[in-house]
């Protein structure tokens, strides 16, 4: 049986997110970014495409990699300005039935027990349609901005983050029984305090001793993603994720890291990929706009940007040189993925695309091409950046998803339930083999 | 000349907020407070009655005084479960176009570098009409919940107040220059780096060295409440508050207090005052309403809840025995303002009151009592509080704003622009001698 396409846009409360340079289109809206209008439209649009989701990154330093300071990220929009993921998320949930919102956190920055009751908050008001994205960072200029000197080493990072999850099931799954509200108007008893358990916690970096401010919400932990693609960082998708976003560059590299995740977990995960997409009625077409999006597109933006996420300083590379990666502390599974590239090839990938090239075509073509990768790869599907907004997305809508209707690759209306529910037809909670089971009372 | 009333809906992501036990009332809807259509609802009603802001408290812990355990809180429903107040602000502002927020956010636990994107967020999300209602926590319970032994002493709690204030305003008035943002679509430059400055701060508690993330927000720095009336907390609000929150019983200790603040503070301050009406349509309407509503009130959940705020353990006393206000760690003006009453005084008041008793009548005798509070103390205006929720504000907006626009004492309709604006008639930034003022380039 083929397997349905899974679709999240990929997006984030900034102008250039990762296609640099597109805000200079006079067709783009992406300045807009600043209104709830601009959110809620966004959302509005993704629903009527059926879309599972939203998927909005996140990161809490500015980009000084490239040339050693923060002016190309400022003068090209590159991440900065950037708000709060978390606060687009309440309207545009009241906007909408069915969306997921998958929101990324920092979890080496966020104080735990303000973060869960913010998660658990979110989870509430969106009526279970709350997902978390876990990362631990890796910008420099983010841990300056937290008061330390640099940020910590990259496996040191995930023990953080180990000992930060077992508190995160201990505060959502461990206080409150799911009998505890009887919201008994007769009697005047909201909660039974007998069903109610203090959570302690004595770790390596964090004391708590406390009752969860909030009852239950619809899925008690949101659903979990992570896109952390390292040694250090399967072993942790395959303990904690319930999605995977992957960035690894060509479909034989993405098939054996999907492989490899799955073999170590023994659970179903959802498996996404980056994907940039450039439709149009024809193939002509397509290649015209892209040629279009190109001429709006910048190389000093995309360096910075590229500077960051692999932490190297591209501006003191040649266009022929072959970059050289250190080690350093950037996302770590972004540079093996680009090992031996020249700059110049560099920029040919991160300018409208990024570890991987632009699917570009007409419906049917774009829609070959991602069941391509869905077959070959095992991918479930794909985070879709935006290029042009919101032509970008609402062409997609237009024109693939109804093909991938037509070839029963795509759902034709939204599953029932939390968001939890809808993409794994089973919850609201997790259950066990994952680790937030083993706790819950 | 008479002065407009102020009028702030006094809300909070809760069930039981200051009126205890009015959710087993049939009519009442609190039990919806996890939905955003209730929140919304709200908002929307508010904006209807031209209320100037809704005013959301918060806590970060649960009250554990009463009996040394959060059994009766629980069973009350009494602050717990309770969500983050900031979640329900984007889905009330995409629903209305005046309404200010003022959200109380405690400084002692949110990263400054986390907690000044959020607001600016908040700030930019809302198009200028956010708050921050500052506090410094009282809570031994929250404290425990994020990993320290006990709460910190009061004044210390003050000195931190004084350095976190400093680091925001560095944030929000000192990073980005007015002038930097281009939106140069031609040239493609977004931002003017030369006109983003980087922030360091190296203080007794935070360190900090980071260009912030977000461009100015409307009003960047928001409209400042702080609700604090012992002598270092009105220091405070004299320094920082742009309007103050008192709860101080007598009209007489009120109008010492609003005097005092004004006293030192060299420039306009508003002054709320938290009062609780019940209206009908005659008098006997509304002293049967009244009747009806008590006959909901709990007295375990108002002690629990008064034991909570004032650090005294209530279930130790007889009714008549006078209570010993201890140095203790609570809400010191609290305890000050209940100095010699009985546990039966208590009762009485906090049952369909708080520190003031209910103001209760036809719409010309409430109106009549406002005015007289506003003309003989000094306060700008009130902190409604809820009894059944939406009927107590309904027939608030429907029955008592009209009277109060005869008279020439509640506006007609929103004046123009930010929160800041329509409440002062100037800004939308600090102007001096406001300290924020003095860090702006």
């Amino acid at each position: 049986m083929t397997r349905e396409i899974r679709l999240n846009a990929f997006d984030m409360a900034t102008i250039g997110h990762i296609q640099q340079g597109m805000w200079t289109h006079p067709r783009d809206r992406s300045l807009e970014y600043r209104t709830l209008d601009h959110w809620v439209d966004l959302a509005r649009l993704l629903e009527r495409g059926l879309f599972d989701g939203l998927f909005l990154a996140d990161v809490l330093g500015v980009y000084d990699v490239y040339e050693g300071a923060p002016d190309a990220a400022l003068r090209g929009a590159v991440q900065v300005p950037l708000l709060d993921p978390l606060a687009l998320v309440p309207a545009m949930a009241h906007a909408t039935q069915h969306l997921g919102f998958g929101v990324t956190c920092n979890l080496a920055f966020e104080p735990p027990w303000l973060f869960a009751r913010r998660m658990a908050s979110l989870d509430h008001l969106t009526a279970g349609r709350t997902g978390w994205n876990i990362v631990t960072g890796y910008l420099d200029s983010a841990a300056r901005a937290m008061g330390f000197s640099a940020q910590m080493a990259h496996d040191d990072r995930y023990d953080l983050a180990e000992e930060y999850m077992a508190l995160m099931y201990a505060l959502w799954e461990g206080g409150w029984e799911d009998g505890a509200v009887l919201a008994d108007r007769a009697r005047g008893i909201y909660t039974d305090p007998s069903r109610v358990h203090r959570v302690r916690h004595q770790g390596k970096q964090w004391q708590l001793d406390a009752v969860p401010l909030w009852e239950p919400s619809p899925q008690r932990t949101p659903v979990l993603y992570q896109a952390g693609a390292s040694e250090r960082g399967r072993a942790f998708a395959a303990r904690h994720a319930e999605c995977v976003f992957l960035n690894a560059g060509s479909k034989a590299n993405v098939a054996r890291l999907v492989g490899d995740i799955r073999a170590r977990a023994a659970r179903p995960i959802l498996a996404f990929v980056g994907a940039t997409v450039v439709v149009g009625r024809t193939t002509k077409d397509a290649r015209d706009r892209l040629e279009e999006y190109r001429r709006h597109a910048s190389t000093e933006a995309a360096l910075a940007h590229a500077s960051a996420s692999l932490g190297i300083d591209f501006s003191r590379y040649g266009l022929d040189e072959p970059i050289e990666a250190g080690p350093g502390n950037a996302i770590r599974s972004n540079v093996e993925a680009m090992r031996g590239w020249t700059k110049r090839k560099l920029i040919e990938q991160f300018v409208l695309g990024s570890r991987q090239p632009p699917i570009v075509g007409s419906a049917t073509e774009v829609a070959d091409e991602l069941q391509s990768w869905v077959d070959e790869t095992g991918v479930d599907g794909f985070n879709l950046s935006r290029t042009i907004v919101p032509e970008s997305l609402e062409s997609f809508i237009d024109l693939v998803v109804p093909v991938l209707q037509e070839r029963g690759r795509f759902k034709r209306a939204y599953g029932a339930g939390t968001y939890r529910e809808k993409l794994f037809g089973a919850g609201p909670r997790l259950a066990a083999p994952h680790p937030a089971a083993t706790i819950r009372i």
